[in-house]
């Protein structure tokens, strides 16, 4: 698969505004703009941030093609100096960035750009794109997988996706938050998630009977066989005549088959136990239940509570669309600029809603761990240079409600924020999805069961060093009327 | 932009059943598959299909690169047999669709492929995909150009789409159903969508002050400047911020200039009726008002009801993820298949869910017109060869409830579904985006307004023919238990 040039899947105004700092001399001003999100889907009590590997190849791969700038220039907006500057445009800035897979809260920044002007805003529209994607379908993956308490979760939803990059980056997201696989052949092929699938109700329909249907399957797929026994009517044709097809090709003795169920409408519930009762009592206690009919995190739940006897679970247009929650609301705004002298000048967006007015200057964000139960604390939004010693005791405090405090002591602080490019170049050695899939399941069990829970979770801290937190006070106090 | 393979793009269980078929003899199987949806999106009345020209280009470079056949033998489950068989893998059938920018409505067929089994199945996801996703957007963009009454909706939603395609096909379908344009840069040099932008937060605060950056961005554009006036506050300081560059720059007389503000914050209605008298009032009432936060349909609705003073809109999220329902649910249904002799034999998917039970058959669709007012009366969906003869009076009646009838004269039938492939060739000429636009604005005002209803819309008729619903019935009726 060719890889596309996404240099123009931008916001138009990101190119009017750098014609824009061109002409008014602002082309080499440095500034550092934030990620952050604001708000959890589904009123989690976390999301997992997912991503970052697309943002590094539409960073690497950053350049205007000559039929770029013809289109452009027809637009007939754009200076010839702006045009010419774009001919040799690339990334020669930083990026600062939480790692895939990493548990993430509100207001903390999950990725930092420090660029001149027009690159910085140029890239805005990819990245968010990218983060604000990814990190919704990990969230949601993470959120179903935990509900099925351990059963392998498939993501099956292709076909509902919001387009291409949708379905197969979709699935990428959804199996670094734990799901187990996909139904989408090109995810498994450009992102190595496993891609599986046995049949569908039009395989059955293509034989003179549903017990042909089985057996033809079973003779062309001898190792491994999940049968689809919802096309008639799964209690009276589709459970027997899986077992038929399975007597007549295996056996119960033979365990080395992987068989398999598959149910795919009615009530899963009572139909998986009745489906569990026939196959235990035909000798096949080793076949495994699949259940795939509009699944999410609290079907599952509800279900496996009434005593469904399923081994795994297919989902589909409720996780690849984050359907009860489709948008993930990451932003990107100015947190800093630099002068003449390379000095950073902290920027704040204030705003009459105070949980919109933005956290200014360049910083960094740490993560406090207890050293005994190796659960995480909080987080510390810090000045980018500060470093929390925690070998003494830290005073952490709620940045709106400053009386609201407590000390931490025998924690660990550990950074959270990776450099990814530098001057423009990758310094980050980017994990492979096994690697960054393991990391996430490592780092979920590090939040407390308060901080999962699908209903009024605990808020995690997130809170504003001293420091930080003085910065902001002061240019709230001083705002008076303008930054 | 190169175009992507996305021959892969499709659920695993497509390869493992066309294995399946070439290993059962019945890879020359010729079959017949609709795609049809069974719900509107937000209870609508109507949906507006697009995608069509993706299906072209995905059909059109359908073919199995070397390291697809890699990736697939390394997977340990197909046939050497099927492996050479997919190298030389083309489409060889026919596909029939009703045109991208037509109003739909459910259970009738939008599109129809014919083709041998493990050709129809492969292409089973893309299409869904295509249709679903793009399908999904224009139904939404239909819906808030209908609630702006004539006021230009444009759309802002690149950085919450859900992957890159979300974005820019997003966009290509929302300007189809009556979007104005996008931001999306690359939804116009890649579709034609018209892009445009000027300023985000970022310019304002990158000056010393709101009215430098105002005046500078008036000087660079001075054929159109939008200045966004929310970065402070927008009646102290936005607003006359912007009075003041337009002053500085042009003054009231010059008309010339396309002039406008942009408000992206807090109450809408109350601000952009202070805003207008203001404007108005400093000899500015040709400058434009343009809201962007949070909107959809019942927004803007609400807010012109409210007598907001706005002469455009920009739309994001809510309209480039359909966030109020984000999945449109086309299914691609076996409905017949062809005998040695190339006799048509109906299939039919029952389901204890009546409104599940699919519509066997080869079939067409008829729209019928009224031809003293032109409106739509009823979809008709027929055995593919039954011709309406218009001159004579029409007795239409609901296939679920057969005694409710009704008698139509002077009415035109309209054929809905054009060839698209005929034996693997490209049949169809592909309109422009401009002819989709129009086409479809055309189609929109052939529907009452009953079925155009935010709320409780008149269910639009959609009924079998006589012959078709025979065909059912026989079947239902000897189906006793299977097909």
């Amino acid at each position: 698969m060719t890889e596309k040039n996404y240099t123009l899947l931008c916001d138009f105004y990101e190119l009017t505004m750098g014609n824009g700092y061109l002409i008014s001399g602002k082309k080499d001003q440095i500034c550092y703009f934030d990620v952050f999100f604001r708000h959890i889907p589904d009123n989690g009590g976390y999301a997992v941030t997912a991503g970052l590997q697309q943002v590094i190849e539409y960073i690497n791969g950053l350049h205007f093609d000559g039929d770029d700038i013809e289109f452009l220039r027809k637009k007939g907006v754009f200076s010839e100096e702006f045009l010419t500057y774009l001919k040799n445009f690339y990334f020669t800035g930083d990026i600062w960035a939480i790692p895939e897979g990493t548990p993430v809260f509100p207001h903390e920044p999950v990725l930092t750009v420090r660029a001149k002007a027009p690159e910085a805003q140029l890239v805005e529209t990819f990245i968010l794109l990218s983060l604000n994607h990814q990190s919704l379908i990990a969230t949601k993956s993470s959120r179903i997988v935990r509900a099925a308490k351990g059963r392998a979760v498939s993501e099956f939803g292709s076909r509902r996706a919001q387009g291409a990059d949708g379905a197969v980056l979709g699935a990428r997201a959804a199996y670094i938050a734990g799901a187990a696989g996909t139904a989408c052949a090109l995810s498994d092929k450009e992102y190595g998630v496993p891609a599986g699938g046995t049949m569908a109700h039009s395989w059955v329909q293509m034989f003179d009977s549903e017990y042909e249907a089985f057996d033809t399957y079973c003779k062309i797929y001898p190792k491994a066989a999940t049968l689809l026994v919802d096309t008639y009517n799964v209690l009276r044709d589709g459970v027997p005549d899986a077992i038929k097809a399975f007597d007549n090709n295996f056996g119960p003795e033979r365990r080395d088959v992987n068989l398999g169920i598959r149910i795919d409408s009615g009530d899963i519930a009572y139909l998986s136990r009745r489906a569990r009762e026939m196959l235990d009592k035909a000798g096949y206690p080793h076949c495994k239940i699949v259940a795939s009919n509009s699944l999410d995190e609290f079907m599952i739940r509800d279900i496996l509570n009434q005593g469904a006897c399923i081994d795994a679970f297919g989902v589909g247009e409720r996780l690849i669309t984050s359907k009860s929650e489709p948008v993930f609301d990451g932003v990107y705004k100015l947190a800093a600029v630099e002068d003449d002298r390379g000095k950073i000048i902290p920027k704040i967006k204030i705003s009459e809603n105070t949980s919109k007015i933005t956290n200014p200057h360049f910083k960094t964000v740490y993560r406090l761990f207890d050293r005994k139960t190796g659960k995480a604390l909080a987080d510390q939004i810090c000045v980018y240079d500060e470093v929390i010693d925690d070998d003494k005791p830290l005073e952490i405090f709620d940045p709106d409600y400053t009386w609201k405090r407590k000390t931490l002591s025998d924690f660990k602080a550990v950074k959270l924020m990776k450099q990814i490019f530098k001057d423009g170049e990758l310094v980050y050695d980017m994990p492979d999805i096994e690697e960054i899939k393991k990391y996430c399941n490592s780092q979920m069990e590090t939040l407390w069961d308060e901080v999962t829970r699908f209903e009024n979770p605990h808020e995690y801290y997130v809170d504003l060093s001293e420091k930080l937190w003085s910065v902001k006070k002061e240019m709230l106090d001083n705002n008076g009327r303008r930054q």
